[in-house]
């Protein structure tokens, strides 16, 4: 059964220490596709505008387990644009532009063939459009979303309301700390739990991630690299990777209503920890569209050996 | 064989946002002994002056483990006091007052009964005087040095000196970094090894820890707790639960000139961290002379649990 993602695509403008990308393909449901597309099928739910041109479209199509059939063209708007800059310590980013086009339009339709989707990751939009478009999917066996800085802040109501309809939520660290008011990752999961979610996932960038879950925790390290070229994307890259593994063991192992279990989205973060370490070493899409099941598999077996305890 | 480890023992007064404590047993050597004789016999070479009275010592015998016979006693000097506050986010420490006492007369002399020593551990002290103390030890297997900022930055041709006679050096990601200039841990890891040792530990604090092995790399993130009240004493308490553990597998494991292998510097990783977690739960070495084996092994095995992968 296939994982369905709703979110953003855009057309990025990025500068970091190592180059400029001007007009490239991005957006959060982009990178989590790309990134699920080597475990598991993918569905994606997004709007553009007119200006989406064939080129753009095209590497879209570098991933052929991705289903553009919810890709809905709107000839007379805008694709949505983001201009970022990334500062020498990469911690820092600063938007330079942001032109919202179809995001100020109305959400994107859901495809009737996708209705049946099991697997949903709402990733990064208006709170009040995730939960219209969740409603969409009554036979969902896990639902997840993303959310960020913005909406914490101006559409509180709005997430909190959601936060009581997913199973879980991944977010950054400032994220989960704004939502709670808790500087500790841990004690900021546990606060998210309290709000509805089973599970938490805070993301650190390059120093890991935190799962806390009602039946226990997780963590592990970032996998450590000298390559960053471009961190954009990375965290939903990470979400891509760990909902893809889960759609692929749930879809395998399990059947009928079984529920998705801790172990199995704890093994996720091992997935969303590596194929978010291909994502930053270039530009947009560009090393997940030229990445190997083979490279994959090798710096996951490398990584598991990194982190294994006797 | 027993481990060694040379460096300051110091009375403490520090102040966190969850209390203050006055006078208390702390120094790299006294956290790093009492960490690490949960897992091996610790000998300590260090100066203390005639203040160091019978209260303060009667916490260090509450670690039965550590030989006290190399702990120098001057009745007419001072002991080594350090008085430092932590903020409110707790990556900020700021010195309040530092008073040098035995630590700006001669080195401690090391005990004739200690130079058959085979686990060296340098706590941080002057690279000159690690050097020194160094020298008592020819038939060492392992020897790890510990350093800071004020030494990086006012002796580095001594650091450098020492630093192509140790195997090992631990240290935190900033002092990497001032060290060799690169901010990515990995760049700076490999570095290290440029200018002598066979491996580095990149200390992370709440972040966990890297390790840059010519044979390989490991990371492991920290034990997520809530339970931080001072975390004077972290980073030597991971030395010493990192080289306790390498002290007692190699002892148990090898004979002769077998070298310490990367496998056993890479598991120590996680000793390290578990104890290190004990370690800021309380002020001063509290919580580490209570510790019981039960609750040190129960949380490994949790840690075990939390970063195992398929």
């Amino acid at each position: 059964m296939p994982l369905i993602v709703t979110g953003t695509i855009g057309i990025d403008t990025i500068e970091t220490p190592f180059g400029k990308a001007e007009q490239v393909l991005g957006g959060s449901c982009t990178y989590f596709a790309a990134a699920a597309s080597f475990f598991a099928p993918v569905r994606m739910v997004a709007a553009v505008g007119g200006d989406f041109d064939a080129h753009t479209r095209s590497t879209l199509a570098r991933f052929p387990n991705v289903c553009v059939q919810g890709l809905e063209t709107r000839a007379d708007s805008k694709t949505f644009a983001w201009g970022g800059k990334y500062l020498d310590n990469w911690n820092t980013r600063e938007t330079i532009f942001t032109e919202l086009g179809v995001l100020a339009e109305a959400p994107p339709l859901t495809p009737e063939d996708y209705r049946d989707s099991k697997y949903v990751f709402l990733a990064n939009s208006h709170p009040a459009v995730q939960r219209d478009l969740l409603g969409g999917f009554p036979d969902r066996a896990i639902a997840v979303a993303d959310t960020m800085d913005l909406w914490i802040d101006t559409a509180r109501d709005e997430l909190l309301t959601l936060l009581k309809e997913v199973d879980g939520v991944v977010l950054n660290d400032q994220e989960a700390a704004q939502l709670t008011g808790h500087q500790n990752p841990l004690t900021a999961g546990k606060a998210i739990l309290e709000l509805g979610p089973t599970f938490a996932v805070i993301k650190k960038g390059e120093h890991g991630c935190l799962l806390v879950h009602r039946e226990g925790n997780a963590a592990l390290p970032a996998y450590p690299t000298e390559t960053v070229n471009d961190p954009t994307g990375a965290g939903d890259s990470f979400g891509g990777g760990m909902m893809g593994h889960i759609a692929r063991v749930h879809s395998d192992q399990h059947f009928g209503d079984d529920p998705v279990t801790f172990e199995m989205i704890r093994q996720g973060l091992a997935f969303g920890t590596i194929i978010a370490s291909f994502t930053v070493e270039a530009f947009s899409l560009e090393r997940l569209a030229s990445l190997t099941p083979e490279e994959l598999n090798e710096r996951l077996d490398e990584f598991k050996a990194m982190v294994r305890l006797d």
